[in-house]
């Protein structure tokens, strides 16, 4: 099947939004914490979370011009702190109802009944049954002109997992975690791995790694 | 286990990379094909191809400021196309193999052995084995000041995949496809999809898509 330009831009928009969405490739899935000034907590998915950097830590995410998203943006902006929480599949049908558009005097912790919780005095709130928890502090953002979407760039401040799922080379393995990932904007799904390789060098046979 | 900001920043340098590269959460692998004015193809592995907007349909990924992804930019800097495509769980020797640090008169197409074709006199090359083909012109770039790294802007122009991995809605089912992603920089994943839901709405109950 060979779709032009033109007939991807002249499907009906859901139709073009389903199929855009979900043609890039796996998607991360992830729920965001944050809090605003006066202490009002938000929580939404986000199937954008990136790496950017690994020194200095960096995370990335996309956030839409529209939408609850929103929310977030506000409380980043008042409070320059976010959390990231990965997924559990015990958790996806809560995960995907923070996409509705609660006002903002709702927190999605308590409309969707996922428990909160503060670590280390870190001001934004994590989630507390995920299994990958990750504190970010608001380090800039790019503002992408041909859609106004944002590029938000966060520096991690703290991470929280599981001693268990991480290996000893430093790999966090997310098969172990059960973190979820989304395809499109609506299907959750889990990861088997295939094969973890060796870094690959010009001339010489490719291994796994063991 | 809790990682703070200065524990990761003391990590050997891969640890941390492992560490770092692995905990944002589950990403896409694909393979970004591009050609350089006087003919030479190239072929890198990219895990930062990431979805943009619908509508105008956009893609991004994250291109780092060393190592061999260098020519990809190089290429599409001098014809202004590149191609994404999907990896098959049969390929993924292959794509990571991409990632070595080839010299520039060589193509990864061929020494990796995964056959290129062109399609509808499109610049650059596809990977003929892949499942799912997109079709890109550069359309902008963000220079992310924290760490050099470009964030790349695509206009999706032409996309190729088999029909019967299309659902009636628009949605491409990527475990139909078999498109695998990526853990860190050196896992390689299959993915199951657990559910896939309805639009989540305010006051209403969450079923599953059927």
């Amino acid at each position: 099947m060979h779709l032009s330009h033109n007939s991807v831009k002249e499907l009906p928009s859901r139709k073009r939004a389903q199929l855009i969405n979900s043609i890039g490739g796996l998607k991360s899935a992830n729920l965001i914490g944050s809090i605003s000034k006066s202490g009002q907590t938000n929580l939404a998915i986000f199937n954008s979370v990136m790496h950017i950097g690994s020194h200095p830590a960096l995370l990335g995410f996309i956030l839409r011009p529209t939408t609850v998203e929103r929310h977030t943006y506000e409380n980043i902006f008042e409070t320059n702190v976010f959390t990231i929480n990965h997924i559990h599949p015990k958790m996806i049908a809560q995960a995907h109802q923070t996409s509705a558009k609660y006002e903002k005097s709702i927190s999605e912790f308590e409309v969707v009944n996922l428990e909160k919780e503060f670590l280390d005095d870190f001001k934004a709130p994590f989630v507390k049954t995920s299994p990958i928890k990750i504190a970010c502090e608001y380090q800039n953002e790019y503002k992408i002109q041909e859609n106004a979407c944002r590029l938000i760039i966060g520096k991690i401040t703290d991470i929280y997992f599981d001693e268990g799922i991480q290996n000893l080379d430093g790999f966090v393995d997310l098969t172990k975690s059960e973190s979820v990932g989304c395809i499109g904007t609506d299907a959750y799904f889990k990861a088997t791995i295939l094969n973890r390789f060796e870094y690959a060098e010009v001339g010489k046979e490719l291994n796994s790694k063991s």
